[in-house]
């Protein structure tokens, strides 16, 4: 049962599907769930080991957060992308604590951590594999440590912006100033003040329910 | 007569070490350096393959850099350490570039980035030690990200001078405004402001020839 309906996706995901055995095969399939979160849910709380995530739709943000509860988005999962920063029991090496919310009702396939643990400890491929992906993860931190720390504030907006739309395929950004300055690890202040800006110069028109982008060329002009 | 310097230390370092064929352990040793670098010497440049770094004395740091030449260290090497993020070639997953400078005359062992490579591939042993290795690296990162982004300055200040003296094992921080502003990835006003109101509360003496610390146990407080 497990089996027949999570294999396909697996095959698909796991380079190491056809080099383990048929025991293993059936392990992982019988430890995993199919699970549904509801837009706004907390997945993955820190340190604990909730497993290897698959999303299958919707949209999952992973974060990290300071003492005081201040947040800054490291990066967003969507269909097809796969988490396994979320499996510290996998990855001995990861000490640090990461958060997952589920942006929009998403559905995933989630692998228990000690069961792929337990797996991946006598396949050498599979543990590449883990380790090979969270280290992927890093190369995105990197980026976005850059945006924060290098980047104008305009310049990270106008990406922020164009980037939301292109993913969304719409012509309005349908968040609000305090949630692009979360996923932006920047101030309600500072995002309001930078979309006044932009809206005084005709690149966008700002209202309750968003952003509309009114001129994409000029804004990824500011891109660049 | 390579193998008879560098295998004690290789043995060492790396616990793959016995799990090696003898024609592999030789080919490392073969393909490694004892090299000298003076002070201030940039040792690898972006995403170049400059091989697996053995830092045998002195210290490095490694950092990012912005466009604009700005820099972030993001944590630095002492005797014993080793760099894996300046091989990658050996991990395809590391897509971003770091900078490494010798911070003091330092002695390192360099194993050529291909020979290790190529070794790693026919041995999962040692991919899985470089993937792991620079993976705790990525913790170190998150952290100094942590340290910038959500701590306040005066903590961060006094974190780095309390480290600093403990790492020397001197009461004395000899390095300029503007090099404590470097390490810490923030500007050197900001660091001559936190030093001064540091001095008018008695913490530290301030001077030419670099920082000195009146009043650990307080410092250390601010720490906490």
């Amino acid at each position: 049962m497990a089996r027949a309906m999570f294999e396909p996706v697996f095959k698909e995901m796991f380079p190491f599907w056809n080099e383990i055995t048929e025991l293993d095969r059936d392990y992982i399939c019988q430890h995993t769930l199919a699970l549904t979160y509801r837009k706004g849910a907390n997945i993955h709380n820190g340190n604990e080991c909730s497993g290897v995530i698959l999303v299958r739709s919707g949209s999952l943000r992973l974060y990290m957060m300071s003492d005081e509860g201040k947040d800054i988005t490291l990066y967003r999962l969507h269909e097809g992308d796969m988490c396994m920063l979320s499996a510290s029991c996998v990855l001995e090496a990861i000490t640090f604590d990461v958060f997952i919310d589920a942006e929009e009702d998403s559905e995933c396939y989630v692998v228990s951590g000690p069961a792929f643990a337990a797996i991946s400890e006598r396949n050498p491929s599979i543990k590449i594999f883990s380790l090979e992906t969270a280290l992927g993860r890093f190369s995105d931190v990197m980026w976005v440590m850059q945006q924060i720390l290098f980047m104008s504030m305009d310049k990270r907006l106008a990406i922020f912006l164009s980037d939301e739309a292109a993913r969304t395929g719409s012509d309005s950004v349908q968040l609000t100033h305090e949630q692009i300055a979360k996923y932006m690890g920047s101030a309600r202040e500072v995002v309001s003040r930078m979309l006044k800006y932009f809206a005084n110069e005709g690149l966008v028109e700002v209202s309750r329910k968003g952003v509309k982008l009114l001129d994409k060329k000029r804004l990824r002009d500011l891109t660049l």
